[in-house]
């Protein structure tokens, strides 16, 4: 919604996508956390669905959570050329050139030793490409240039990676009850993260050197410069 | 291809959305073969997808697909309206009102009692849904009239319901070898079927009733006659 207002739109003309966008994000906790994947118990400080509410109910919830969100983007306000654009956007987000592209990564480097470059090959889709996809849906829905929506979309690939590194960060750090979901999992599970890459004062920089990218990138639209900025700045400061 | 020409489309104008629905199919078999869900070993003749591959893979393989799938159809040639309509459909057919919330029941329904009517929502969201939503969307990208798309939506209503209790039938009666996957597999999980609720006979009944309706909403359109009645004649007359 704020990516809708730094290009002149309205947070109501996007209120369906950004619903959409979380069901996706939804979706992708629920299906991440089952037995087959992460195996964690733990999310937002309460079980997870699979352990409320069992594994074929979380499998299938994930799934019809990602089907709402299509239904949802596509019933969205707007000119029909935007709306069709938003829908390959998100969908590209997820699949496997984004989301599931990383996550299979993901799964496929734990246990073993990665270098940097796939580290971040897994980073840039698994969080970068779905939040980068919500920053150019906003700008596509709120009427953007297409240099805008480019714009945004460098801002969110920066804030993701910004994010993702501080969660990396986080995992290694915190207690659980900070977290609300498991903490040293990745470490315990031997995953491919940034501190156990460049360690802990190297990630720190990479996250550093990406919000300020972000920054940068916020610096070239119109409005919402300042909020933008904020979230920039939050995404590798934030304690949870 | 065959919905698009029976209203006087170009199988040419739908193969994008064809494949879209084949990818959700696809999808659906992967994530329902889990052992979350069946636990089925064999699909066609082969090892399912999380046998050969894993369950994070297969679990990640159907996401996957299942993001193509609108990635594919958002893609799809045709006025605007008409794809984003293709779209919601696809996406409708899948969610909880469709392909998902019948799975849902037929999972709560395992092991227990079903009445006549829970088992018909199951199969019409669970095998209906989908095959009505391809027929529609065949209709809507070939230009057909809001009558014709229903009368499409009535036949693939109708044909998802014989090719269900069909597949029950043949379920209760063929060997692993004849069907490609498991035999018997229903009765064995006390899984809801006609053949269990209503006799083979009764089922077999029900099955040509529904090839029956499928046919006569066929005959209302101007071409694919022929074609539209042999599907549903084989829906319920296929051995395999």
């Amino acid at each position: 919604m704020v990516c809708a207002e730094a290009v002149g739109g309205t947070a109501a003309a996007v209120t369906d996508a950004a619903c959409a966008v979380e069901m996706v994000h939804a979706f992708s906790l629920i299906h991440d956390d089952l037995p087959a994947i992460d195996d964690d118990e733990l999310r937002r400080g309460l079980p997870t669905c699979h352990v409320k509410f069992g594994e074929a109910m979380a499998l299938l919830a994930g799934d019809a959570l990602f089907s709402l969100a299509f239904q949802v983007l596509a019933s969205a306000r707007g000119p029909l050329e935007s709306v069709l654009a938003a829908v390959r956007k998100l969908a590209q987000a997820t699949g496997s050139d984004g989301l599931v592209g990383g996550e299979v990564m993901d799964v496929l480097a734990e246990g073993r030793g990665v270098d940097a470059d796939t580290l971040e090959f897994i980073h840039i889709r698994k969080t970068g490409a779905l939040i980068a996809a919500a920053c150019q849906i906003g700008a596509l829905l709120g009427g953007g240039s297409p240099e805008q929506v480019d714009t945004l979309r460098d801002y969110g690939e920066h804030l993701g990676l910004a994010f993702q590194i501080a969660d990396d960060l986080l995992n290694e750090q915190s207690t659980p009850e900070q977290l609300g979901k498991a903490a040293g999992s990745d470490r315990a599970r031997n995953k491919a993260t940034y501190p156990a890459l460049h360690g802990v004062a190297g990630a720190r920089k990479a996250a550093d050197g990406h919000a300020l990218k972000a920054i940068e990138a916020a610096r070239k639209l119109p409005h919402m410069v300042e909020q933008l900025e904020s979230l920039a700045t939050f995404a590798v400061e934030r304690t949870r």
